[in-house]
């Protein structure tokens, strides 16, 4: 009999990222102090949120992102804007970011209200590439596809590339299944993965057999936004699992209320007495994604001063 | 027994495709001249084509693109430049043509002379990506990445989807194996596989058991440069190869004399006895690479003038 999965702590490695950063950055900021001498080092990273209208839900992951900010040693500086703002005026706010010589990331949180939306990308893009701190922009996407060094990894996708990394789970030459194509987790994980020499499957709702793919793959990358989808037995025994659905779900107790649930693509009971490592949900890969905004944030800090 | 393949005839479609273009073009051509009105259609497309040296395969190429340029009616213009240029000489001739409004699409013959090949994608990341013809810079495969309307198709993927397209050869929920992963070709196909709705398996020098992974594929499209590499007997029955190689390989003859020979990556003869559908090298993918050349720079021209 198999033993139980391995769980892949997204809380614990998280943690540790963050542990790392803001030794690293107040380390930096000790040496400027001392020698009175290093410029490059006499301020922080600076990470500016951009936040439009009163989504209770943007408010609560900006927040948190603050928080995690302040936590490691990052300055934050969000930026809140009326629910009617144009196009222009929110343009104008993320040009003032591109010039700000201290601001070394710019994150417009998404989604944006409903009379933006079909503008998102071109919002997106008029993000400077070199303050890309989600890696969203079309200059971005382009650097991350022919593989440039100055490319930066989307948060979520990296983050799962890091819980691969610090769990010693090697990806070359394994079939790695990636289910789900968004340009957001999807496509750049797929991308990532073949550059880790995975030999990568991108499936998705037109895939004929889902459940073959899933008996065939090593590693499964799940990103399709369907609760508990997946199941333990499509698993081929030992498989790793990285659950990326985040799924609110309504649960019916024992004395009859219902309580909201957050579960994973993945149906993690059967699949956990299958797999040889797996991600909790929550407590796996949504961690994680805050911790590599930290860390990307870092990096164009880094890039920005060398 | 299974028939013998169908060939999939590159130099019948390919010419296909360029008398449909003449006719476009010499129709848009003829109303303009008639109406004496209509401004936007006042002059051909065109196509300038840098090339860098003395390299007898370039001049061979670019002499054979201008060729076919002048069969459809689309203007061409050549600046060959000596071999010792600077970096910043050649940015300088493609910064010029990025601001010629007769100009329409911009290619840049590759591969480039020792001293700028370092430098190859920064010199091909100046050429603006509205003239970009060849679908090789980075801004277009950001917008390839994301599925943008704007996005150049560079020519060889190009060209296999059409030859798909024009076969009536399916890919949606088809398993389709991409073997070999260039940013010029592997990737950009596919992605657009994947946009249209294939499963896409990327496979490349890593990946484990290739003879495997083609004998659960649909379709294989084969872009190793390694001579008749994929043999007959790893496919399924019945599946459509595209082969996307051109290898130099030198054959003994009968008199003990050797001759060149062009081959695909594909062993056509045994392939041929197993696949539906096959395409053969030369005669094949190659002679789609330049109509599609000749299709994107009228689609650049079409976009300007709209």
């Amino acid at each position: 009999m198999l033993e139980a999965a391995q769980i892949i702590d997204g809380k614990k490695i998280s943690t540790e990222i963050k542990e790392e950063l803001k030794k690293k950055i107040s380390g930096f900021l000790t040496v400027s102090d001392e020698n009175h001498l290093d410029e490059r080092f006499s301020r922080p990273p600076c990470l500016a949120v951009i936040l439009v209208g009163d989504d209770p839900a943007s408010h609560y992951y900006v927040s948190s992102k603050e928080k995690s900010c302040e936590a490691v040693g990052i300055k934050s500086i969000k930026k809140i804007m009326a629910v009617s703002i144009s196009k222009e005026e929110l343009l104008q706010q993320i040009a003032e970011f591109n010039k700000d010589d201290g601001i070394d990331g710019i994150l417009l949180q998404l989604p944006l209200p409903d009379h933006l939306r079909e503008f998102t990308q071109d919002i997106v893009d008029s993000i400077s590439v070199d303050k890309d701190v989600d890696g969203l922009t079309t200059a971005n996407l382009g650097r991350l596809l022919s593989n440039s060094k100055s490319a930066i990894h989307p948060c979520t996708p990296k983050g799962c590339m890091e819980l691969l990394k610090r769990y010693g789970i090697k990806t070359e030459a394994k079939r790695v299944l990636v289910i789900g194509r968004s340009t957001l987790v999807g496509l750049p994980i797929s991308i990532l993965l073949n550059q880790a020499n995975a030999t990568v499957i991108m499936a998705h709702s037109r895939t004929a057999n889902l459940e073959e793919e899933c008996k065939n793959a090593d590693i499964i990358v799940a990103a399709i936004g369907k609760p508990n989808y997946i199941q333990g037995s499509w698993l081929k025994p030992g498989a790793v699992v990285i659950d990326v659905g985040i799924n609110a779900v309504m649960q019916v107790q024992a004395d009859g209320s219902e309580l909201k649930k957050i579960v994973g693509d993945v149906d993690f009971k059967t699949a956990s007495e299958k797999a040889s490592f797996i991600t909790p949900v929550p407590g796996g890969v949504g961690l994680m994604t805050v911790a590599m905004l930290l860390s990307n944030t870092m990096e164009l800090y880094l890039r920005k001063i060398s």
